[in-house]
C-alpha cells in the first residue's frame, strides 16, 4: 500500500538514526531521499539505502560528519564533507553557492571526501526555489560505461542537473544520466526477462547489444546518451568528462578512470555546484517571465500523439509529485521486503505497514 | 587544391572588407571563420559566407559594429553586438569574462543584439589558453527541430561548447549540437542520394525517418540528441532548451519559439560565454595535471577496434588542424564556386586559384 510521503520520510529517518546518523543529519538526508521518491525518482530515494547498509556495514561512512568549508572566495568555496554520506554536505553547498549568488551574482561550491548525495535534481530545486540558476555535476561509485570507441569501463552515469526560475514552484529542471538511459531500467528489463532497446547496451566488446544481461552480469557497458559512434555517442561521453572535470577536478577528488576510484575505506566522491543571479543580466522578474513563457511555448507545440502532450523538463517530476501526495509513495514489494531487513537489522521501527 | 591556412583567411578577409566590414573586423572575423576550416568544422567556417552574403544583401547586419559594455559587476556583463556579425562581439565577450575570472574567479557575459559567431570551439579554445574552464551557448537561427513528443519545430541546433584546460595546447574541448547530428551532415546524405541513418531526422508528423528530405525539404525534423523517446531524446531537447535559456533568456533576446525569431530587420541572437578560474579551488596546475591525466585514461582505453583508438573531444579537431596547417585547406568544388560568385559580385580579389 502507498505511504504518506511524511511516512516514508520517517521510515528512512528511523533507519538512518538507528545506524547511528544523528537526527538533525538524519532529518535533512530523509527529506532529499523521501523527494526523490516523491518526484518518481525511485532509484534515488529509498532504494538507495540498500546501497548505503553495505557502505556502513563496512565502515565506509561517517554518519555524523559535519560538512566544513575549508576555503572560500566571494563566488567560491570548497566544502569537506568528512566523508559522510552526501546529502548534507550537497545541501549545505548549494545554499552557499545561492547566499554567495545572493550576495555577489554567482556562487561555485566544490565539495570533497563525499559519497552519494541521492537525487540531483533536489539540489536544482533549492537554486531555483531561490529565483537562481543551477547547475550540478558529481562523481558517481559505479564504473558502467566505456568512452566512444573503447571495450573497458572508465566511466559512470556522471549526471549533469540544469536548473533556471520560471513561475514560482514550476521552474525548468532538467535532471539527466549522461548514459542514455540510467542503470535501473536495464535492471527492470532484467527484472521483467525482456530485451533492451537498441540503443540503451553494449557487449562486453563494445559491440551493440540487446541482452540486458551484458551490462548487469557479463562486463558489457551502458550506452553514452547517443546510443552508437553514427549517432553521436562522443556527446555522452563528453558531457560525462565534463560533469567529471567539475566535480572531481575542481576538488581534488577521484576521478572515475583512477584505479581504486571509490573502493577505497571511504567512497571519495565529488560533487559541484554553481548558482547565478539572472538579476546581474537584466530584470530577474522579466527573466523568469520569459523562461516561463518559453516553456510554455514547448508546451503548446502541437503533439504527435494527443494522448502524450509535449513536457517541460521538470514537468514530468512534478506530475508525480502531485498525485504522490495526493495517493502515496508505492514501494514494490521487493523493495519493501529489503527495506524490512534493513530496518529490522537495524533495530529501527517499521512504520510502513 | 587546398591552400595555405593563411590565404585561406585572407580571401575570407578580402569578401569581408568588400563588403564594408573595417579591417580590424574583417580580420578577426576571418580568423575566427579560418579556425573552424583548419579544425574540421567546415560547416562553421569559409561556408557560412553563402549565409552571411543573403544578410548583407538584405540589409540585415551592421558590419562596421564595434561591441560595446552596457552593464557590468566584477563577475558579469551585458554586451551589445549592435547588431554586427557576431564573431568579433563574442571575442570580445569571451576575453572580457576570461579577464574577470583572472580579477575575481569568474565571469560570465551576455551578448544581446548578434548574428552568427562561427564555431563555439574558437571561444572556448581563448578560455583554455588563459587557463581557464570556459561554456558556451548560443541561440541559432534555423529552426529544425520539435521538442520531444512534438510535431512543429521550435528549437534549433543550440549548441552547447564546454572546455578545461590540460597540457598546454591540448584542452577537453567538447563543442557539440544539441541534435543528434548537425543539419550539413544531413544534407550530405541528400547530396550523395543516400538514406540517414536511423535515429537522425523524423518526418513532418515527427514519426522516424531515414529521407533526408525530411528535414531538408519536406517540413520534417532534426532529432534531438538521443534520437527517440525512448532513447532519451529529452535530454538532447532539455540541454537545447537551456543553451537558449542561457543565451536569450539572460540576454533578453529572441527564443526560437518566439514568432518572427531571427526574421526581423537584425537577426538578433544572443550568446553566453562563462569563463572559471580553477584556482579558486585548488592549485591551479594540479588542477590541469589532473586533466591531463583523466584525459590520458580515456585515450589509452582499449579500443574496440584497433585502427579507431578511443580519443578526447577536441583530440578529432586537433588532428584535423595539424593536417591542414601542413597540407593546407580543402574546399568541395561546389563551395569554390559559390565562394567565388560571392567574391565576384562583391569585387573582391579571388585569392584561391
Amino acid at each position: 500500500m502507498p505511504s504518506p510521503p511524511d511516512l516514508h520520510k520517517a521510515q528512512i529517518s528511523a533507519i538512518l538514526r538507528a545506524w547511528g546518523m544523528p537526527a538533525p543529519q538524519a532529518a535533512e538526508t530523509a527529506d532529499i531521499l523521501g523527494w526523490a521518491d516523491l518526484h518518481g525518482i525511485d532509484s534515488h530515494g529509498l532504494s538507495m539505502l540498500t546501497a548505503y547498509a553495505i557502505w556502513h556495514r563496512d565502515g565506509r561512512l561517517a554518519l555524523d560528519a559535519v560538512p566544513a568549508i575549508v576555503k572560500q572566495t566571494p563566488v567560491s568555496a570548497v566544502v569537506d564533507a568528512g566523508n559522510g554520506l552526501g546529502h548534507v554536505a550537497a545541501a549545505f553547498a548549494m545554499r552557499l553557492a545561492v547566499t554567495k549568488a545572493q550576495q555577489s551574482g554567482i556562487g561555485v561550491v566544490s565539495v570533497r571526501n563525499t559519497a552519494h548525495f541521492g537525487a540531483c535534481g533536489y539540489y536544482g530545486m533549492l537554486a531555483a526555489d531561490a529565483g537562481k540558476i543551477g547547475m550540478i555535476t558529481t562523481t558517481a561509485a559505479g564504473i558502467f560505461v566505456a568512452p566512444t570507441n573503447g571495450a573497458a569501463g572508465r566511466l559512470g552515469t556522471d549526471p549533469w542537473c540544469l536548473v533556471a526560475p520560471a513561475e514560482p514552484g514550476r521552474p525548468f529542471m532538467l535532471d539527466m544520466a549522461t548514459t542514455t538511459v540510467a542503470f535501473g531500467r536495464v535492471r527492470n528489463k532484467l527484472n521483467e526477462g525482456l530485451p533492451t532497446p537498441a540503443g540503451w547496451v553494449l557487449d562486453r566488446q563494445g559491440h551493440p547489444s540487446t541482452d540486458p544481461r551484458d551490462p548487469a552480469e557479463n562486463g558489457g557497458f551502458l550506452t553514452s546518451l547517443g546510443g552508437s559512434p553514427e549517432n553521436a555517442s562522443y556527446k555522452g561521453y563528453g558531457l560525462a568528462m565534463m560533469a567529471n572535470i567539475l566535480a572531481a577536478g575542481l576538488s581534488g577528488g577521484s576521478f572515475p578512470s583512477d584505479p581504486g576510484h571509490a573502493r577505497g575505506p571511504t567512497i571519495n566522491l565529488s560533487h559541484f555546484f554553481l548558482a547565478m543571479d539572472p538579476g546581474m543580466f537584466r530584470d530577474a522578474e522579466e527573466f523568469r517571465a520569459d523562461v516561463a513563457r518559453f516553456a510554455q511555448s514547448m508546451r503548446d507545440t502541437p503533439p504527435i500523439d494527443p494522448a502524450q502532450p509535449v513536457m517541460v523538463p521538470g514537468d514530468p517530476e512534478r506530475a508525480t509529485a502531485a498525485r504522490r501526495s495526493r495517493c502515496g509513495i508505492p514501494i514494490a514489494a521487493g523493495l519493501r521486503a529489503q527495506i524490512k531487513a534493513l530496518a529490522d537489522a537495524a533495530g529501527a521501527d517499521w512504520l510502513l505497514g
